[in-house]
């Protein structure tokens, strides 16, 4: 089991290190995260390479127990790299250098660069790609993190063209698929193409701007690769991972990683100017990593403490970052490595704390990391590898959100939204979910939920049809299928590609702002929520409805549909359902899917229940994140894992509490 | 009568062409919109041009009546022009180039860009300049929109340079006239003066602020100039025209008028977030732009669904488009054509709907369009030409526009708002305006309103002193006269070359800012409204108070004023009026000067009545603006010419209907 | 006396002056400040200087008996100046050049600007150095004013990399005082230390953050300098001061003051958009300034009418110049020259009002302005140099303020709220205070408060323990000793540097988020107020609590102490303390020091009581910055000044009214 913490020895003084490592030992940490951001330490001048201070920290570290993830250093090159080739710099989209002070200042298409990666790279891998310390691999640091995911360097100019030649061949197919016939901006060859930088106005051709965030995510996608490629040939069969974040949308994670032997997040519940996030936020993001591979992740960075930049964000309570531990693992981490350590007394993030305050001393934060690693130490490896056994599937498409995010439609609406709409309807509803790409096997579920699936990817609809077919369900909701998957508009009449499953036709359709709402009706006229953000005036042509409109132009007709298929069922809700709405309809929808939620406790709302099960086995974990007690109603007598003794009929969970029921 | 759609044949394939065209022949569409922005298409490479696709379409369409005007394409230069020049594009005020992606992004002062110009406008001009199906041309397209007069490149610095030589002839004239001793800003030549750019604090010069932003329309007159003057020497006799919006304010409408044959309106009365939108706002661009030239004007561009780019505006309901063609028919529009034929599949208005859906196939938006065309077929060539018959002019003046904006002086208000306070009082009072320029013949009008007169215009004064003496009614307002023509403020106490006129001098005054204000009485006591904005305190020499104030230091003077000048009025208002004060005051003023409002029918609010009305003729437009039906009552039986059958006493008018009395 | 305007006779016709230098006499107008922003009059080009106009004007003021503060006009180099040396103009953080069009568009750095400067300022130094009509110099103009200190220019890169190497002498001391091991930054030489501009995030390190701010002070004190030492050189004896702005922040106003001879404010009550601004904020403005060298000052510009650049801000009404006017000289005002003469009939201000109207006819301001000077001819005279006689410091420290403006830690709160926290208890409780540096002498103070004094300057721990040893008493506040004089973080236990003088620890903190608060509570568990900002969680080590948190986690843990340190008292108050808190705090801290307030007059709040004493006399102002009469009670018969009659008993003072009794 692996349960650690992030460690910057180059930032303290060496007589420290032994202590930190004992430190770290009584805490029962075994693992450290180790060497990211470390480049001028390593190779303070070109060639110049200090790996001693690294090897002395493995030793000591190694010499308490501790074994170590190490980073790879690229989301910092050290300054005099750029002062020789200050085209590394990222540019913003008025071409204007985004120059020296903070991370992440690279550009992933300079060659330059690359040259430097390598190099620094296979120093690393030689000299510790056999170090018996060693058990896994960062690349780089957060890709995305910060707006670097699109630049407007030179570089990426070039690449981009040549990225779009490689795609299109042919630059009439290219004016073709983007339409630049539109306001005459036909192109004659793939050099003329430039990034979608400063306008007049900040409105470009959506094929091209769909492009360029392909362009931008496969960027960083081949950046990561060729890190992998050295690794993996030098020293092959180390494990590798990136820590990425959840629902960060700039990168499509699941390109990123598709390669990568693990995934990792970094998981900071509150970075609200809040007292009381909402634990479904991590909870999605959460389970967003576990479905990047469809399988179990680490937490790489773990809120130890207040985060902060210039602004602190609110301080944990005694027992929060207990809670929110349990819940990274009951939604799948089979590690959990804190960040970091101890507080830095300089740069960009001395007021980001770790488990230890500025001073060093053991405090509070340090105790409760510990007690939930003596916990975890016996709790892990009971169920390490166990996913959710989910018999829903939220797909997540990055494609479609990021059309929703260049074309909104609609005003202070984005795909997120959407899909949280649903997330919280299942999560309230104590449902698990797996969050998953298109291309996962729909045959798994039960039920697949495609929000704002506007573009249908090629083939999709095709699946979707045989996947009802043969029994199962589907929901698609306002958009879908309006656009073709080069984020031109269906020319046929919508729901286009997605006309037959759903049996209808749209011929109207219309905006509703922030705040404007239309009230929805079931069949007995009784009113069961409002329809928020957009409405579809829907012709059923083989479906039957399943909701109505009882406002406006449209009254009387169907706000939502569903039609057989199969042995399957393909329902499609034209407006964005409000929860009363959605309780209403998504409970439909999962009672004749024959959905189970978690059935062994009840409890009220501020207890999360969320489960991990496969076959043979079901963990059950109810966490309180209220500040007070609640209780709970078990089913049957359950054996409590953490405390090890048998609860039954009402149980009182305590603030900031966690059970786990086998 | 022309009534038609503007129509992108480039967008679709060939194939679809002849069923288009006998799709709108079918909805009685006679006139067509083509051309502009196809530049790339009709001269991909430089010199290769490719006309044979127009001539093809003009046929197609000519073969079901339909004729065109034809658009020049210069609001979008195709790459390889910009890549050969690229010192075309536009320049922000930090002299950051806004590249290429929308339209519009070329500077009116590029010398390399007119050559192209020429070069293109000949081309067409040689080809269709007697081509049969063309009635009329259009140059460009949207002058001025989404911010493109004002350019900051080196070749608008060197043009202002001599735009201000031509001015001033001597630079000393220059340094007296903007006041230069001011901070230091004395000038030894005109080649040192820049734009006003990008400095430590954006508060420039006020004399050069007036000059760049006249330079810059001037700048855009010229462009135009350049191909006027093409067409009608190819093409002698060809109507030209250009597409203006109304209340746009960075280019002066009236000198860019002047040159045209006629008029034209992009109207889109529902740019807002908001489903009812203000019908005054409309009603006004449509009377601004009636009064460009005095005379009536074509729709060009109507509002055929929910526009939008990448959020959309609302969707009309049934009847809405119907109802904002006939105010725009009852404002004086002579043609109308609806934008666009069919919504384009791709491109950065994708969502901006036409009349046709995504799929080509007719629904209730072409339907709609149809009977509305139907009944215009019969209405417009009984009205064509007949304009207003207004009374009352309000002045509008852009250098006065221009200089507020500049320095609004008071927060969160604007030249506009007050020439809209103006417009409000005589729309709700059901009193016909011309909105026309300060160069207009005053005596053909029994009252001029002259909102936020603020620089006096040479020789305007004296014509208003001549105006009132023969009987004529005057309205000026708060800071009126304060400034001399060229952004200096008047030497002579307030209000400056106004005082002999309206019989005061204002000694003292303030701002108001958002949500204060002052309580005005009347003569007897009684409460009237709010003074809000500004507030003047006046002493009367020879002109009589007509209200008061009531609180704060100045409680018991003078809020507004009339004196008696020859056989006429002139009347102050020393602070902005709000509803009720204004309904007060104006109710006055118009009483005196013997305005007569629409009496044939009453209404209530939410139904407009407009007016087209000559010596020999008057039609009287009742428009239901609400989704509700409502209950006019008509003085006389009047013959109601859409249904052809006569009303008389209390009559219904439908939601969103519309009477046209005779 | 020295009572007067600033005065442009360069922006008037010569046939004026006599007239104005009339009009001044008559209101008894000495002083007129002149001179700054001519440069373009004084040396249209270079090399020919024109003083002529300058030698007339200053005869025809001494002709009326006025002699002249001379300002150097180097806020404005002409544009002749800039086309030569275009890198003269200030640079954003991106590098854009904030070029020609305001004033103070140069960078202090610049050597090609010095040489113009030398030049300048020599010539007129050798013409007035003698002049009888010079009574004293203005260096420049409001320094720091409009963003103006900062600039990311290539010199001032180079001059920055200079400063930091005769600051830290070796790179490595540099990477370790600003802890560049963090996110690679390690430095290998000073020449590659690039200033802190535009990046990915904005979020550098703290270290250079603050050393850049220190060096931009320095530049700005430095370039004063260069204009001071060629003053004294050429015209010893000659007083020289700058017109400083109170409370703006950018530009250490300690150090530039240091220099000067005296110090000088431009004060403008009201630069709100508010009808009643708070007389504290000018309050303040004048106590900072009178703590610049701890003596009194001089108005240099003092509002005198509706100032505004583009807006307008409220015009004063009748009698609010005049008590404006008392309320500087009641905080240790010597001298008054209102800004300024006559409104400039051109130019970015010719909205700020002067007191004579644009038409350049006296009126209400121009009447009450010479009241006012007749007043104070016969007032000032008793009282000049006497100071406030204050027993309170606050101690304002300017690395404080940047470090706190650079890390806020705590959203929408900054260091000047919790200074005027302080400063509002005080004035509400009549007690005088002086707002002084950390390099006072403690001693002469009974009570010291150190606002946010986060980063302990070396040796003011130590500092502060001897005076409370030998019997002061201090009060420090939330985020105390956190960091070390370099920015860094304290690695001993907080509050660092001051655990010893506090007898206290603090284990665990966290913010509060706007409208977000603790209850607290004193011993008798009475509710005394809320905590806001901030809280820490206190462990007493030797302090006593003074206050409990009451809820939340840390409930009943201390959250204000008070340590008894030999003869005084060392007071910590571990939360952001609201006004009520305030109170209660305050007023024990007061009574155990034994703090006096004013207790000559008892006043309702709107009533202001201001004191300058020395040990021989004492003068009480009473100002009533109300719109209304207000009653005071007098403890005993005082001689009022102004009325020079004897008042008792109970006394209305008028609206605006002003009392000063001896």
């Amino acid at each position: 089991m692996n349960f650690g913490v992030c460690y910057y020895p180059e930032h303290w003084p060496e007589e420290r290190w032994p202590l930190d490592a004992k430190l770290m030992r009584q805490a029962g940490i075994t693992t450290v995260r180790i060497g990211e951001f470390s480049w001028s330490k390593l190779e303070r001048r070109e060639g110049e390479y200090s790996f001693e201070w690294l090897d002395r920290s493995l030793s000591i570290l190694a010499s308490e127990g501790i074994r170590v993830v190490l980073g790879t250093p690229t989301a910092t090159p050290p300054k005099w790299i750029m002062d020789r080739h200050p085209e590394i710099y990222m540019r913003d989209n008025k071409g204007i250098v985004r120059g020296f002070g903070h991370r992440r200042h690279y550009c992933y298409n300079n060659p330059d660069y690359h040259v430097y990666v390598r190099s620094i790279v296979t120093k690393m891998a030689e000299r510790y790609g056999s170090n018996e310390s060693v058990i896994a691999w960062q690349i780089d640091n957060e890709f995305g993190c910060t707006d670097t995911t699109r630049c407007y360097c030179p570089n990426c100019s070039s690449a981009f063209q040549q990225w779009l030649e490689d795609k299109y061949t042919d630059i009439d197919n290219l004016n073709e698929q983007w339409g630049t016939v539109f306001w005459s901006q036909i192109y004659n060859a793939f050099s003329e193409i430039e990034l979608p930088a400063y306008t007049v106005f900040p409105l470009h051709n959506p094929g091209m701007e769909l492009d360029f965030r392909r362009f931008s995510s496969d960027s960083a996608v081949r950046f990561q690769k060729l890190q992998l490629d050295i690794i993996r040939s030098i020293a092959p069969g180390q494990p590798i991972t990136h820590n990425m974040m959840g629902m960060f949308n700039e990168i499509n994670d699941f390109d990123l990683s598709k390669e990568l032997d693990f995934t990792s997040l970094d998981s900071y519940p509150n970075l609200m100017f809040a007292d009381k996030p909402d634990p479904r936020n991590a909870a999605l993001a959460l389970d967003a990593t576990r479905g990047f591979k469809q399988s179990n992740f680490w937490v790489m960075e773990h809120q130890s403490g207040p985060p902060g930049g210039n602004i602190l964000f609110p301080t944990p309570r005694p027992g929060e970052l207990r809670k929110w531990t349990y819940q990274s693992v009951a939604h799948g981490a089979d590690a959990i490595l804190y960040f970091r350590w101890r507080t830095c007394l300089f740069g960009a993030e001395q007021f980001w704390h770790g488990l230890l305050p500025h001073d060093g001393i053991p405090g509070r934060r340090y105790e409760e990391a510990a007690r939930t690693g003596e916990e975890l130490h016996r709790l892990l490896p009971l169920m390490e590898g166990i996913g959710s056994g989910a018999e829903v599937a939220i797909i997540r498409s990055y494609e479609n959100e990021w059309i929703m995010e260049i074309q909104p439609q609609t005003f202070e609406h984005y795909y997120e939204r959407q899909l949280k709409a649903y997330y919280r309807y299942f999560y309230n509803n104590r449902i698990p979910v797996d969050v998953v790409s298109d291309d996962c096997d729909f045959e798994t579920y039960k039920l697949v939920v495609l929000p704002h699936y506007m573009m249908a990817k090629p083939g999709v609809a095709e699946k979707l049809e045989r996947y009802t077919a043969a029994g199962g369900t589907v929901v698609l909701d306002i958009r879908s299928g309006t656009k073709l998957w080069n984020n031109r508009m269906d020319d046929t009449t919508l729901p286009g590609a997605f006309r037959e499953l759903l049996g209808i036709r749209i011929t109207d359709y219309g905006t509703l702002r922030k705040g404007e709402s239309r009230r929805i009706e079931a069949a007995d006229g009784k009113h069961i929520g409002q329809g928020t953000v957009w409405y579809d005036v829907i012709n059923c042509v083989k479906a039957e409805p399943i909701a109505w409109y009882a406002e406006d132009y449209m009254a009387g007709t169907p706000a939502a549909t569903r039609n057989a298929v199969g042995k399957g069922t393909a329902y499609y809700f034209g407006t964005g359902a409000d929860p009363d709405c959605m309780l209403s309809l998504m409970g439909l929808v999962c009672e004749s899917a024959g959905i189970s939620p978690i059935a062994e406790v009840s409890a009220p709302e501020e207890v999360e229940l969320a489960r991990r099960a496969d076959s043979a086995q079901r963990f059950i974990f109810a966490i309180n994140h209220a500040g007070e007690e609640q209780s709970l109603q078990l089913a049957a007598p359950m054996r409590e894992l953490i405390s090890d003794r048998v609860l039954e009929g009402k149980a009182v969970i305590p603030a900031y509490g966690v059970y786990v029921f086998a």
